[in-house]
């Protein structure tokens, strides 16, 4: 079987997840080509080689600069924090390798549009992380609008909620830097959703929104490069990105619109939420429970009517054959592994993977805007990026 | 319009229910006759004739002998504890008058089946409270078991759990001594579950069960005649009924049943529930959440399949079309409401009421099965009772 | 005891829960004073007639201004459509009758606060219908708030969707024009989330919002006077109120929030939701479950946090000693006698209803603002009124 | 580091589970020893050597006698049908090797013990397939009650629903016969709960049961050898086991129990579920939301107890800090991952794993007691074995 070799850049929470969907995949997919998990890549030898005999890799290296040098590697998988993803990328495109990217794209949509044109240039393959198309859950929503079991839709509503910020003395870690993250829960939460509503309701037209740091200040902590960090020093640092963004928009296909992303909601963990409201039915998933979607349709009997928790374990919802009987639920970690099915599906049929850095380009569009507009306290018409 | 005449015994928890029910059903139902609040009838002179004004009686008695006697009385309700219903009823079929009796009808079979062939001889209306039948999401259960939404039913399991004597504080109400209450949780709450049941199941032909007292004795109140006592006495006395039951049982069809009823679940307030499997679908129903019904049907898309959440409040479930607009939803005492809406109508056509006394022994019928079961360890046959 | 004489203007919806809950409110609770039914008032002659007779009320009126000259009437409730509350609650203060309004207060601010000052100037009381603070899960989240369980405020987020209108063919009734209405789901529903929200976070500072009409005509029903029309005329109207509407605001004391409302959500009958964030724990609720809280606190063990689904019907939460044990739910209409019982209290009491015709303008305000702001595109500052 | 050679018997949906947990766990656990995918056996070869490979296994063998003949093999794990447990157990004690076997430990007590018996004479550590006890909920609910949080414990219910042989259609797969699966649902699903009981209350002291099996016959597969089969062939063939089973029980320890176990449940997919009410709050579970635990104290202040929806996805959680962020859910197979660790930590320690054989003893003495229960329609003492 053919196979492709890959290098992946950072080991750490993604990095830990990306890892685990190479070794897993092909043990539950029949894959045309095989993923070899060929180099791990950090800045740190101890750390990266550690990772990499951990998660099973054949080897290490610790710049990208000489990952991308090394011939036998065919597909370069980025996982390290935003504010890196550019210069990467277009070293990579011009290395001839294809690329999987992890969202947000980058720090802007010039960066972004600018690794789009890129890879585009270079002919290679190119794909952006919103791994949360890959729920089956997901796929499920997706293929009721098609099928028109909604009919035409109205509202999206969307929130993206969790709590590991509420302490004060949680430090400041990279994601609460702008120059690192770009933003704070808008391009870290928000964006998964933004996608989501890409995906199954069409394009955003015009956004307005707003943003709030509660907390505006934060202990720095020793080492700045983990998602959480135990050992905080001693000097307060200042936090650059939002701790809350709201945002209303219209799509061009005239349904309306909200994302609400925050890191200080209580007892909200990962609530990544969506309702989807058309004129036959409605939709409502909560990440919490990713193994379960609720569907409305105006079509049932009417004294019979009610929103039903599909249970999306059966064989022929999408990715669920690979997995468990029915109501043997699955986690957060397989839409990793789904994502890798596609991208290798893809590159092994010389398509084009899908979301690819198009998405992440049309994502990032909304997200700049929703920055302007929350500066401008204007609604901002969003770009349409051709190139 | 035709007035008919009401008596009610009884003016504490289910006297006030049931005067409730007498005074609004005429604003909210177009009824072919009358009821009027005739008279309230209790012991203490005082606390009678403040309810009475209190709830809207015309009048009081502190006898019921006294309201039988009375020539403007058609009908009789009966909301006294259970050791004084047999008395009553039998007086007022020979009086003449129609009965509504709560459940339990009696404390044993025996008693209950005098009381059926009293009134059966008598030629009145006769009804038993058994109001949980009256809830729109359960009328709407029997809809879809009758439409053969479900298909063949094949499991009953039921549970009904309250948490109001975990506290061993609580005192000795009447409600734990068997001379008064005829058993525990058995018959004051599973009673209701065996007659749903049989409305929704079928008759029930052999039970096994077993029962337990936690909290073997419990402080005597100086007052035993409310649910719950504040003032509590110094001396000790013995606890006589169940605290918890729980037994097994085959329907006549085939279908396999089994109920839990208790009072020592912390949480659980007032939680009837109950679950039916059939060949084609499924039915859940949770009281606390009573305007709601959970629907499972195998004829769903086979991707789409999932329990839904019915919300019980359309103008063409039972009843709802004289309440609230959709949404805005009914509780606890609208259950009395039904029932007396559906006794006055029977009464009016000159028909029985459902469920009769016949309903109310056949449910007695199993209830002393499960007695019978739990002392001997065996399955006991439930008798079949005609007249 | 003293006596309270009421005048209730409209009889269709709202004047039949008002109705129902002077009726039922002394059986329940003890009241300082009693209100008498002494007259219902309604333009048609046989319906009014009808329902007075129906409801339990004394004699009835078939002009409000009728009404408002009998001097045997102490409290002037106004049910009637909005477009009419103005002029008639500025004459019944002339007249010195005591007012309760149902919500929206007016048809736009200037009306609301005209209706304010000629209450104020004439000495009466006062209230506006925001019967949702009357649900005993909204006081509990009042209380929490109160004692500090969530800590300082962050964020609230409303939704009140419904779905009756979904269907093109559901007629063109008074609610879906703005000459009587004044605004469609804004006033009708949002404006009780915003009430909810001056009642649990605070003064609301700056809005932006959007609105749309996804159906823009409908046919003219041969009567306009009823939320719904069975009998349609032929000819097609224009729809001059929003379908949907959605906005976001910032508090004064800092915190964001976002309410939408809609009547195109299949599925959701009377989902009025609303969840708050702060520093401490968070609060959830939603109307079609209205017995039930949801309430996370980060004082709980940290193995053992969670949303606690509290059961609001313990004796010891707001007006539920009144009514039944606990878990015996209660539903929308006891909103309306905990209404009337407040209000009947701060009359015999001689103090000002909560919530008052300020309250009723601070909403009003909100609501203009809301529409200024979608018609303007930009971010509107919400006035503050005084008189 | 050391290693464990491990030989694995079986390649269907239980061996694909168990290869999956050596594959990963190291990539995610620290362990003090290692394991090695030696030999993956399986009677066909063709289907073996395509599992082996695709899985991870080093080599593979057709016959179990071979495999237990290796020296390389430190450690037998056999998830062949049940009809084969003892057999192979007995022969590999014999030939010194650790043994994990998948549950029921056998077809009958007589064997159950028989196989403990070897294990322990032999020397060799031995464990048992209760994979549920390694939920990270069912964890926290060990913590908890160890505790006290829920105190002196009264009630246990459970129930195990499934569906997935509703459809008279569905073949007569080797799970339907007797023979090779000792019973139905009750050693296939019960067992699980049993062991949950056990695990979380105590012993079982006895007794009552019934069974039925709805559809008698049912049409022959090709194969008999997988979960389902979608070859059928024509000739009909008996079910021998039942298709649902219930029972009640009591503890050694006072509390009431019953378990339901059916695979007749349209909707119930893997719906394991649990209760448990002590003297001082309650816990329930249900496998579909396998990251939730709900918990309810009447410790909390008494206006706002509630069941408290745990997620149990913190790091202090069991197993859990291996994992992802909070809120990141996990799925089935992490059951699997957490049992080899706990197996691989215990025969790194020189300790008996847990659950070991003896405690697959105890649950199938309860499974032949039901069994007798139910075949003499008696209370049944459950025997209490010791070697």
């Amino acid at each position: 079987m053919k196979q492709i070799n890959v290098g992946l850049i950072g080991y750490k929470f993604m990095g830990k997840a990306h890892s685990h969907a190479y070794k897993d995949v092909g043990m539950f997919f029949d894959l045309p080509a095989q993923p070899v998990m060929k180099a791990l890549c950090g800045r740190d030898e101890a750390g990266v080689k550690e990772a990499a005999a951990k998660f099973g890799w054949e080897s290490y290296e610790t710049s990208w600069e000489a990952l991308l040098q090394r011939e036998d590697i065919d597909l370069v998988d980025i996982t390290a924090p935003s504010d890196a993803h550019r210069e990467i990328v277009e070293a990579a495109a011009q290395a001839g390798k294809h690329v999987f990217c992890e969202k947000p794209l980058a720090l802007n949509l010039e960066d972004s549009v600018a690794m789009w044109r890129a890879a585009e240039k270079a002919g290679i393959k190119h794909m952006v992380g919103f791994n949360y198309r890959r729920v089956p859950a997901v796929q499920l929503a997706k293929r009721l609008i098609d099928e028109g079991a909604i009919g035409e839709i109205r509202h999206f509503r969307g929130t993206y909620l969790q709590d590991f910020i509420v302490d004060p003395d949680f430090p400041l870690v990279w994601r609460l830097k702008r120059e690192i993250a770009g933003s704070g829960p808008l391009g870290d939460l928000a964006s998964h959703l933004i996608d989501i509503a890409h995906f199954l309701v069409g394009d955003i037209g015009e956004v307005i929104g707003m943003e709030k740091t509660f907390i505006k200040e934060r202990q720095i902590p020793s080492s700045m490069t983990g998602l959480s960090a135990t050992s905080k020093g001693g000097a307060m640092g200042k936090v650059t990105v939002e701790d809350a963004t709201n945002f209303l928009f219209q799509f061009d296909n005239g349904a309306l619109g909200s994302i609400e992303a925050s890191r200080m909601c209580p007892g909200r963990k990962n609530y990544q939420t969506f309702e989807i409201n058309g004129s036959e039915g409605s939709l409502s998933f909560s990440f919490e429970r990713m193994n379960e979607l609720e569907f409305f349709s105006r079509s049932d009997a009417s004294y019979a009517q009610g929103f039903r928790t599909i249970q999306v374990t059966e064989p022929e919802h999408a990715y669920v054959e690979a997995w468990w009987p029915p109501g043997h639920v699955i986690g957060y970690e397989h839409t990793f592994i789904h994502e890798v099915k596609d991208l290798i599906e893809a590159i092994a049929a010389d398509k084009m993977p899908q979301p690819s850095f198009a998405d992440g380009v049309k994502c990032q569009a909304v997200v700049d805007s929703v920055i302007e507009s929350a500066k401008t306290r204007r609604w901002v018409e969003v770009p349409k990026v051709t190139l």
